[in-house]
């Protein structure tokens, strides 16, 4: 094959870059089997039409005016590699021609899942504290330790949206014997309960749980969902773990109700990213901080460039693609939000 | 039935009580199906011939000297709820007039399993040093957070041990797709294959593991096992992880090995407990500390009652005990060490 | 809600039938949320404007002309209740409007791989032809009747295709502790191995296994494939389990592998079905079958008007359906051949 | 180490014999690891002192008389390679002496595991029937060859019996999200529940299931035990599959409840074996016939060789054995059947 004849990669990752997003055995695979064109996504608009002609795929999510897009006749696919979409380019003409607009946020599922069931765990049973105690030479010893602690072994767990990362807690959870309550109003009943959980309303996963993990993408319509009235309904001493966007809950309310001690709760966002120096969060009691860590792993971040690779090579042969998030035609505007993270 | 037709057990579950073992429906059901003689452990040897007649059960391990035994010709069982044997009564006589020696032990395996894991989700991601920087306004965002972090998910793992504890690790570790060896010269190699684990020798086990579980009991043979050699082995970065007994490793060495910054480590016990207040592994960076809480839950306490009590509805029609742990005639004499612990 | 405001199905499920799909709680709630219009097929393409105008969803796949999907502005989807697409609708236009086109062929995966296990069982451990000897009267007992016997317990398993009903073999496969190397070319390899399988060639599949299971659709492209290049390169003694269509196979080829004795078989569907009375795999030793029965159970076709009704409810909402399977633009064509079967 | 000094077996494991319980490897290693003294079971009362003084094991249940077993002061283990006690050696002086009984009957648990869920599926499915109408040219195709079968995924299924057997059933049914009941009195609920079924009553697990595995052992107290008012108390068209022993049902109640058409039945193991000629359930319509095969494969067999030089193993450094099953003080006595078959 003379690289002409290869298919065409317009690639703008930004703010990723190749060398974030792919191993160096897949960036070799990926300029083995693609002629990869590298752009900044503010020359997109103005790539000459012989170029954009000859373009399969677009790596990133540079702006893509319709005119542009007018002229890219041979597109597949945009492999978004943030997990937010920028209105940036005409959805609605990528949905009526069937250019796939792909997300590889699902390489977040996993360790972020880890980390909340590590959040949980520290909760549950005092880790954090008991070790500064330790340190500061003032541990209690067996059961005076345990006063508060709790078992996750049987426990009930809530989980509040069950996308890919709901799925991966779910996973984590395997071998804990909890009974999981799901509100995600997004989904059919009937493929909640295939994984093994139970479908219930908001209000049964806020009361009926010992820890609620909070997993749901923030939406236009769920901005602030969550607030006081939804961390009272809570039992007394659960934990409330927030993993997905800070967006989804009144974070003044969350911290109230930690504060009074009536729930325990654990953050990987917050509504500032960075937090001001003199955040109250920073300071409050059963509270865990985690500066938004929890996908943000560099192994993690080079799967998006295997997924990447794996979907081009089925949607080469004129296949669907199977690996990526596909956006969706009737969610995708709603998805659209600004991310406030650097993941 | 009249009081004097149920079966007598001699309660001397000291340091434990009754309301520590029991919940008030365990205690309600021991009282009902049983005539129970309270008693303190001291002075069950001098209890006269027609009290002793008629014990069916032990309950505790009080001193039982060879001449008191004698005079219990129903005695069915010692039911120990304390985790190791003390030598205060003739072991073989009971071995082999075979009257079980039941210990209830296994209780502790799902809390410490699942402390373990914790354990080890916050060494490998950061998640205590994360929280305090953040505490004290020092926190690293995203991926600057993350230099040191890695996922236990496809991680290899090893344990040196698989008793219930073992088994119990393994159970919380399978939504994480390990590849887990085991080390334990006491079990058939078939059997660690049968629960999806690997044997394997213990340097295999050390040299090859991300994470290295420590849930060995103590015996005569194994006291401080595990030196500087063995950490040496261990991979760069490795976490390894205590929670049977300080006494089967060399405490100094382990923690020369994570001063060097050669390995992570967490502990729930200590050659001393409690620990003197200026003891190095307060303040050494790399390492967790527990004030031996993994196991010393009341809920979990209340456990020891209902095995206690399912086994000898067991016994009691004849049937041999399935709950409890029974001593092993070969074992005991190894297991009989004093205890170091409250649990 | 008056009637007229309720969402409106046009209804044309033939060769079904509501009642055939719906419990009657279904079909109860299917009458409660939506105003049905029941049509037979051939009367689509004549229905008057102000009708078609009206319709949210079709039930079933009557013929849609251009012209008449012209006149139906608030169509969201085509719910095709059979496994196969005719084509006898403008699939290009529904693509480039979004209309989703769903197929509920999903409810067949798990009666058809609970009756494979059966098949796979049956013939590595001759049950059939040990019970039909038992009858009459020279059965061979213990060892002797078990010569040609072997486990499916750690035995390699093959599959070819690893869509629902492939994922379904390996739910039902999963107590049986097999290794499971998947053929399948349309998927990406990291999500066979996400479920726990091996991706592999087909040479792979078929010389590594002592059991295959076919559950490939038949495409264009793949029509007859299996041949008997590929039967000789089975294991001698191993089983090949036909469940998917016939015409993925040379069905003579597969017979004269099961005759010359180097492999067994069973299938669930013919290249003729009623197959004439004298076909040759009526008296075949060594071939199990089955007359297209493994998906066509009543209690399986109710499934269907329940994953309808749930995908309706999300897509009444403004939500994308999730249940069912969504034709897919790049592979639709390719599926739309003419159903040899009844299912 | 020289031959003298090797650990001594003394071997006569008639009905079996070396070969049929060792792979090549496995023989070769038993007889690299010990000295084996070959002798018919007859012979054993006979030995003179010098060659029982020297033997630490017996390979097989040959008699031995009280007098015999005092000259064996080494003796730790009597490996039983039959799944039955005779009653040909004095077990109370046994376990005095903490010489353990051990039997390898554990084998046969996933063989027969695995037919028995061949059985089932053949009896919900019509497998058999629909086969053979096949081959005589009077299937029925499609839902018309369905009439009466039943999926067993989501299934309601009772366990009579939850040793070895019981929980290997337990383990080929994972994949098929079956609501699972037990009964077996000699096991405490709690460890039942550990296993993810439920305790219940005889009744409840009759009453209650669509498929009933009985896998008990007969002992004394069991024989015949379940008749025609527990066949009568199964749900209209359950199956019932009898995989242990015949002697555990009244075989002709079994039989008149099948020929009612009121339950389904299989059953690997009959009143006599092998069975008359003229033996009504030859020809039972409703009834599937197996002649004890079950578990009696070759590749079986051989893995008790496997089982006893592993606790072989472990006993030669003096630890107590943990792959075969230990026969217990307590059952001894009841499982001392002889048995009926050849396994």
């Amino acid at each position: 094959m003379t690289p002409q004849q290869k298919p065409v990669i317009l690639s703008a990752p930004d703010p990723r870059s190749i060398d974030m997003i792919f191993t160096d055995a897949a960036k070799a695979e990926l300029f083995r089997r693609y002629e990869v064109i590298e752009v900044s996504p503010d020359e997109v608009p103005g790539l000459p039409g012989p170029v954009l002609c000859r373009v399969d795929y677009v790596l990133g999510q540079p702006p893509i005016p319709a005119p542009t897009l007018a002229q890219m006749p041979r597109l597949k696919a945009v492999l978004n590699v943030e997990s937010n979409l920028f209105p940036n380019m005409p959805y609605d003409e990528l949905f009526r021609r069937g250019i796939h607009t792909l997300t590889t946020g699902a390489v977040f599922a996993e360790p972020v899942a880890e980390i909340g069931l590590a959040f949980a765990l520290d909760l549950l049973r005092g880790v954090i504290d008991a070790d500064r105690a330790f340190t500061e030479g003032r541990e209690l010893w067996g059961f005076e330790g345990n006063r508060e602690a709790r078992l996750l072994s049987g426990a009930d767990v809530g989980l509040i949206g069950f996308g890919d990362l709901g799925r991966a807690m779910r996973r984590v959870l395997e071998g804990f014997r909890t009974r999981i309550r799901v509100y995600d109003p997004w989904l059919p009943p009937s493929l909640i309960r295939d994984h093994g959980c139970q479908p219930a309303a908001l209000d049964e996963v806020l009361g009926g749980s010992d820890v609620v993990f909070c997993v749901a993408s923030v939406t236009g319509e769920n901005e602030g969902f969550l607030g006081a009235s939804h961390f009272a309904r809570m039992r007394k001493g659960a934990a409330f773990i927030l993993l997905s966007r800070a967006g989804v809950v009144n974070f003044d309310d969350l911290m109230a109700a930690v504060r009074s001690g009536h729930i325990l709760a654990a953050s990987d966002v917050f509504p500032q990213e960075p937090l001001p120096s003199d955040h109250p969060v920073r300071t409050l009691r059963g509270f865990l901080r985690s500066a938004h860590r929890a996908g943000a792993l560099d192994v993690v971040m080079k799967r998006m460039g295997d997924m990447v690779l794996e979907d081009m090579a089925l949607m080469d042969r004129g296949l669907p693609p199977q690996r990526c998030k596909r956006a969706e035609r009737e969610t995708a505007s709603r998805m659209r939000s600004k991310p406030v993270d650097k993941t």
